[in-house]
């Protein structure tokens, strides 16, 4: 028998690939922090010897939640400023807001939180977009979580950088920075098309082919934007950023809520990837992404929750929730999104959008072990005919009871093992002390 | 000092008044199952010796939850049959199961399950619309929930009765049968105008009015109801109920999803209560409840789960917000329905909705003591600038930590002190095993 670390034994096994499948009485053998395989329990317990067998009984056991689209120190904003015109919100509230307060303490602070909350509600990799990103590469690290961390740039001075060419070098130095961690790799992330102008976009197109690096952007979040671009450029940002080189599998198109025809389908055609943020949009009123015609052009789409002050929590099982509801509303069609398609967003398409389909996103042997229990012996989750529609339409973050990370369990039994959250909680509320003083 | 059953001192209290209060270092004095004083802790605390105090120094308190629309015992078909086209998903799946199963037993096991997870969730009174109402007022009193059992009418038979004669005197006997229950009230619930012919709605008009009784009816749920009401009877069916005589203040209409803007009028002129199901309605594809418009004609809006086969929970949290966010969306406008609107629209709107605006639905000397505290030290829920933007935006129900129903605490710490809930998941587990057989 060949020993192992750990086989995980839960009742429902969600390995989340083409097949749709749910499997029960299987379990997954880890070892050296990846899957090594998964398979009837009896056949796995056989082969394996394992340190730790960890048997959850009333659990399905799913890939890590894969969170497209974060701005994780905006915790420290969550409930700041709600139920107000966008402008009125944006102008008057958080970009004063940030520019007073936000450096690499309030980083540090706001990501940890962003960190816990996210570990605690299943999320294994997130996808960042702010400043300072070598501080949320040291955060994400010290907690084991995966991240994909944003080189920002923006054509307006910022704690951060001065100008463009600052904020790309010190991108591009970061890039060199995290070259070798197994947990955090980069993506360029300019902010969006209405704040970066046409030479540093330009730039980020080579230099995301030249490291074959993910570009996370904001784009067609608001009729406004797409309105403004067409009375400044003469056209709409998707035409825009095609001729700036940038409309590629590598695109990490965010928001979308503004997309004629045409445009789906040549999103669908370059191979760009959707992050849809359903709540997001719905609380500033930025209109619908027609997820369910994306679907139909066979476009690729993925989830976000957006910053903790435009949603208000990184909570990705209530965004794939409201996603497919959303998808159903909105498209007329109460067959739309279903429930594994909404599980696949939330995963493995999230994983291949930030260019880790090899590493995460599902459970298959050869992934790194990155798996979540849900307890669904809760009263909102019984009786159990189908886990995967009780996962996606009735069950709420508190459910996830074990997380690990690369085989590493940072969660367990709803307590966190790699942070400490009371400090965390304390540090956070002495930051809203000073933040509302 | 006066002695009394128990002060609560929570760290926020929240009484969803008219002034939108939010209140700290306050306290909330009951006895004899009703609040009788809430004011500055120190006052009440020197005014009253309590039995019991309940410190809750992270949580806020709100007045139980009010969940207008529900088909309670229908937790046993969670998950049955979803992510199919309406009229398939009723036909094929839902009423052939009904047909085969309802009765006594699956009432009472499905009603247990719900009451579970409402009490968990924080709802204190529920309006149910289901069959054998005796069987839902029992398991009500005994989990000691306060609800609003409906008296069904529907044109064909069923396991309850035969014809709509049978019916209504059923249902008038269940009414005379619990007229003094202190915690069940009923009401007329005839099932949809599609369903019910007018004789039977003309007497339940009458009756309404002679017994002072809600009337709860699924309304304008679906364009194809509309569409269909107008070619049988030549008008939609608002219309019809109106020269029906039941278009008033008693009448909660629940659905409304396809609303002319002079039925907006009507509705608000006529004090009609709209129940918004906003996730029932995205799931099935229905159409979007003019939320928005509706608040701006000052119609009545309260809020429902509908039953757990189209949600797929009864979780009034999650509901709330939803309809937070999508009256957003579907309004186009950031501030439509606010978080303060939203608590409102979820307690003491649909208490009113009830008939039981003097009992229930808000933090007010006289009331019952129904209240629910939520811990906001949850690492989604921190740091809290406004307790209410928290509750509403980013709490899920397990943050509910202790919930009272008329000065009995059913909830304490997470745990049912009322109901066993291993046994009731047992339960529901033989039944999934019989249906799915």
């Amino acid at each position: 028998m060949q020993r192992i670390d750990e086989i995980i034994q839960p009742r429902w096994l969600i390995p989340v690939d083409e097949e749709h499948s749910i499997l029960e009485s299987h379990a997954v053998a880890l070892d050296g922090g990846k899957i090594i395989a998964l398979g009837p329990a009896e056949e796995i317990r056989s082969r394996y010897e394992a340190d730790t067998l960890s048997r959850r009984d009333h659990h399905a056991l799913i890939p890590g939640l894969v969170n497209a689209h974060t701005h994780a120190a905006m915790t420290l904003f969550r409930g700041f400023a709600d139920d107000l015109p966008l402008m009125q919100w944006l102008r008057e509230h958080i970009w004063p807001a940030e520019q007073r307060w936000v450096g690499p303490g309030f980083v540090e602070c706001g990501t940890n939180l962003a960190i816990a909350e996210m570990i605690r509600g299943g999320t294994t990799c997130f996808n960042d977009m702010y400043f300072f990103p070598d501080t949320v590469a040291e955060c994400a690290e010290e907690a084991g979580i995966r991240a994909c961390v944003g080189m920002i740039v923006i054509d307006f001075p910022t704690a951060w950088a001065r100008d463009a060419t600052e904020y790309l070098d010190k991108g591009v130095a970061f890039h060199r920075h995290i070259r070798d961690s197994s947990l955090v790799t980069a993506a360029f992330a300019p902010h969006a098309p209405y704040t970066v102008s046409d030479a540093p976009l330009r730039n980020i197109a080579a230099l995301s082919e030249e490291l074959d690096c993910p570009v996370h952007i904001h784009l067609h979040e608001t009729a406004h934007e797409v309105e403004e671009s067409v009375s400044k450029h003469g056209i709409r940002p998707i035409e825009r950023l095609d001729r700036l080189g940038l409309l590629g599998p590598r695109l990490l198109a965010v928001h979308m809520t503004q997309l004629l025809p045409e445009e789906i389908r040549t999103i669908a055609e370059r191979g760009v990837h959707v992050v849809h943020c359903a709540e997001s949009n719905l609380k500033l009123a930025s209109g619908f992404c027609p997820v369910a015609e994306l679907h139909k052009a066979d476009a690729r789409v993925c989830l976000g929750t957006d910053g903790a002050s435009s949603n208000n929590d990184l909570d990705m099982l209530g965004e794939l929730r409201t996603a497919s509801l959303l998808a159903k509303g909105v498209g007329g069609d109460p067959t739309a999104l279903n429930a594994y398609q909404s599980l696949q967003a939330a995963t493995v398409n999230g994983a291949r959008g930030l260019g880790l389909g090899a590493v995460t996103g599902s459970i298959q042997a050869g992934k790194s072990a990155d798996v979540v229990a849900i307890d669904l012996s809760h009263c909102s989750t019984e009786p159990v005919y189908n886990p995967v529609s009780q996962i996606v339409y009735s069950a709420t973050r508190d459910q996830v009871s074990d997380v690990w990370i690369a085989g590493r369990q940072v969660l367990h039994n709803r307590e966190f093992t790699s942070l400490d959250y009371a400090s965390v909680r304390d540090a956070a509320i002495q930051w809203r002390n000073k933040i509302s003083a």
